[in-house]
């Protein structure tokens, strides 16, 4: 049963791009590049209602509707549907799998056509910007030269704001939640102990566990579960698991005993089935080096082609708390870029950009109607 | 050279306790106890001016002065020496390594008389009282009947606390700093994460370790790491490393490349020469079981025979934040127990009860010089 206000049933699909290989920002050429995404709603036919979706760390194209057969939906359903605030009635709206993923996007785990083998970590170390050229090959794979917005959190943002500082005549509007423009050292040393976990794993093989069929799947584990302490402020925890017993009382033991502990590891296991260690390699790398607003001319592009902007944080959101959003608004203000700001009452941490929250979508909704009117 | 103020050249001694066998709170005897302890200072005819000093998770009985040779002094040095805040030329200062510790008393690691072989898994569970014991039978050995004064930080103060609630005959004064009685969801959920690195290591054997010839030593130096994040403030991240480079610039890749990162690798390589695995999960263990105060009848006792508590926190603690300490001090005072409490203004985060603060130091000091007066 699809539930009312669903998108339905729909399918992830799959594109090469790049013929002639996309030059990475290292200067790598990969030689093609496979994208997996998905598309919602109607393009209509001045093409001028579409609006591109990125997905945040461990997100894939599947955003909305429901895959035939399966019974949760995509990761951002309660947002894109007909009547919800990314209302498909009216939007276009396009998600694709990140490059370097592990979801049907070229990634590290993807054949090297050179070689017939997987790329592993001959794969190119990524940069921000790379992320958005496979975007904008999608878009013009789609014929689409110009979005009404791009939409994302956390990482998702993070691909934005790039995109609106790189190519701001691609984008009318773009909106940015829970998301930074620099990490800071304490992001950075989360960020890396996840990693040195993983490649700590006796089943990492310098990365090359992909052809001698190990996998560094306890280090990769403990990395989510790690991420997953960020993901949620201390209330949520404390208001979810307290201090109670997975089962009955306390047992005293050193396995999984408190309720906390049993979620922590069904976070750890249920992310091996569906998520490749060196993509969280890569993809955890590129966050923790962008920092777009270092070079003092990376917004000369955006101020001669201003975006409009929507920026949103969440008041329990430790990970990219509002401070991280306020810099992004000084930067964008200072260079006179129209520039709204929200900070969301929440006490569900970081992952609130997930959640549906009455007064987030509400100001995403009342955003995205302005621009309706300008398209309509 | 041994700067002015210190306690000068010491050696850590060790003492065989309880001949008749220790009866652990699981109901589990250890035959016999070995504690690793240090005193400063001199015991008066009265034998009144002992303070006890209990260390915090992965301290030691090393609390000050130096160790013939060594050019780095024990953990706590900057508080205790002539002169200094636990001034000995006032005070007897006794510190032992905690019970099922790895730096001199029994623990995990330690022979099992019963089999000739390392107790490993088979070291029973512990619980706050035990390390209270051990600390009793150390007291009775060294013929002293009531501390003056006992002080601990972190896992340090919990020890203090609980024994304060127990045996409030052996104390005159409880000074507590950075602790908590009860950890939060989010406490409970860096502490499991820790402890799964470590078990999932493939060294870990299931913690057979001991025996096989294998060590968790990735596991456990990614505990460490961890751990170390929410040791200090994100503030204190920031100002120590900020996203400076280990060397000259960065480099782009996934190795050590953010001074961060430098800093949290040489903390968890560090540990590895001082540490026990097991230790490491023992000791956490006891501080998530930890909650005295569920029992509805723990201030009984020491209503009977009220301790002075001086309870300390620091402002940027976001491991056991002043609402910790706060908790405490509501307990506390509703049974009327006599209670100072100072929030000690810091941007260190949960180490700061490690450093050398004036208006901390102050406070412990202005609190033990009244216990001086009482004794004199």
């Amino acid at each position: 049963m699809i539930p009312e206000g669903s998108v339905g049933v729909v399918e992830t699909q799959t594109v090469r791009l790049f013929d002639d290989g996309l030059t990475t920002r290292s200067g790598i050429v990969l030689p093609e590049v496979q994208v997996a995404y998905e598309t919602y709603g109607t393009l209509n036919e001045a093409r001028s209602n579409a609006i591109y979706i990125c997905h945040a760390l461990t997100g894939d194209a599947h955003a909305a509707g429901y895959h035939a057969g399966d019974d949760r939906p995509g990761w951002w359903d309660n947002i894109i549907g007909p009547g919800r605030a990314i209302d498909t009635d009216t939007w276009f709206v396009v998600c694709s799998n990140i490059l370097g993923g592990c979801q049907g996007t070229t990634g590290p785990a993807s054949i090297n056509p050179a070689t017939g083998e997987p790329y592993g970590t001959d794969f190119p170390l990524l940069d921000m910007t790379d992320f958005v050229e496979v975007h904008r090959g999608l878009a013009r794979h789609l014929g689409i030269t110009k979005f009404a917005a791009a939409v994302g959190g956390s990482l998702g943002g993070m691909q934005v704001l790039q995109w609106a500082l790189d190519h701001p005549e691609d984008l009318g509007r773009a909106l940015v939640f829970a998301a930074s423009s620099r990490l800071t050292a304490q992001n950075i040393a989360f960020s890396a102990v996840g990693r040195q976990a993983i490649m700590r794993d006796s089943g990492f093989n310098e990365g090359k566990f992909l052809t001698r069929g190990t996998a560094p799947r306890k280090g990769l584990s403990v990395a989510r579960m790690l991420a997953h302490i960020t993901y949620l402020s201390e209330h949520a925890f404390q208001e979810k698991f307290g201090r109670s017993a997975q089962r009955g009382e306390l047992a005293g033991n050193f396995g999984i005993d408190f309720a906390v502990e049993s979620y922590l590891e069904y976070q750890g296991e249920r992310f091996l089935s569906r998520f490749d260690a060196l993509s969280y390699l890569y993809l955890t790398r590129v966050m923790d080096y962008f920092d777009p607003f270092a070079d003092a001319r990376a917004l000369d592009t955006l101020k001669a082609d201003p975006v409009r902007f929507l920026l949103v944080s969440f008041t329990s959101d430790w990970r990219f708390s509002t401070e991280h959003t306020r810099r992004i608004v000084r930067h964008l203000e200072e260079a006179r870029i129209p520039t709204s700001f929200r900070e969301i009452q929440s006490t569900w941490g970081h992952d609130s950009f997930l959640l549906d929250l009455p007064d987030y979508h509400a100001t995403v909704r009342a955003y995205l109607d302005k621009a309706a009117e300008e398209i309509a």
